[in-house]
């Protein structure tokens, strides 16, 4: 077992699981990030314009389930959750890309973003551009 | 805190930090995931010539490393983890674009995988394609 601990947590208009896009470029709308002060020094490097990767703890899924219908269509066979981008599975973290809006201390802005409001944050990480420009 | 349980463990020649790719695309080997049964619906979709987002727990990282100079390199600025693919971070979680090669019941294996061998897995997401084909 390993332990996470949330460095921060997602403020978004989004509330309700069912009326949530399924993914963030999928009509998903801004949100701010709102960043533990113990993390300042990881996020100093953020600035608007950037594309990130961020990682979020899916805290209301399921996760004894293995295998579910894709986009929670009744028509689609059920399928393996790591074939899936499900919520549900057996340590949910969520993956989502989203650029850098605005950056205000510890609250960062971006756009796209599917999470529910109050979800916690656990890792962001930059898009990896061209291996010569690392 | 939230508790993640591993669900399989890499298995690759790679074993020292130091020699192993920064990251997959710079020439990593192919290595072979080993799964738990107790997930072995989750991964029952997966197939050769998928292109998947392997998560893991860098198990060696040093979780209280803020900023660090990219690819440690002594001539680059300190930047924030955030900004850095650097496995020391709060939560050390490994991000790996790989392709199945193979599958072997609870084995499967992958290209281009800079992970050391023994390090835990977390999950695997499908790389998401475009809108209509979800």
């Amino acid at each position: 077992m390993f332990e996470i601990s949330p460095i921060g947590v997602v403020s978004s208009p989004l509330t309700d699981p069912a009326a949530a896009p399924k993914q963030g470029d999928e009509g998903a709308p801004d949100a701010w990030l709102s960043f533990e002060p113990a993390v300042a020094a990881a996020l100093a490097d953020l600035a608007p314009g950037q594309e990130v990767l961020l990682l979020t703890w899916f805290h209301r899924a399921a996760r004894d389930v293995l295998a579910v219908r894709p986009r929670g269509a009744a028509d689609r066979p059920l399928t393996g959750v790591f074939s899936t981008r499900s919520p549900d599975r057996p340590n949910p973290i969520g993956l989502h890309r989203v650029t850098v809006l605005e950056v205000d201390g510890l609250r960062i802005k971006v756009n796209n973003l599917e999470a529910l409001d109050g979800t916690p944050i656990v890792d962001v990480k930059p898009v990896l551009g061209e291996v010569a420009e690392r």
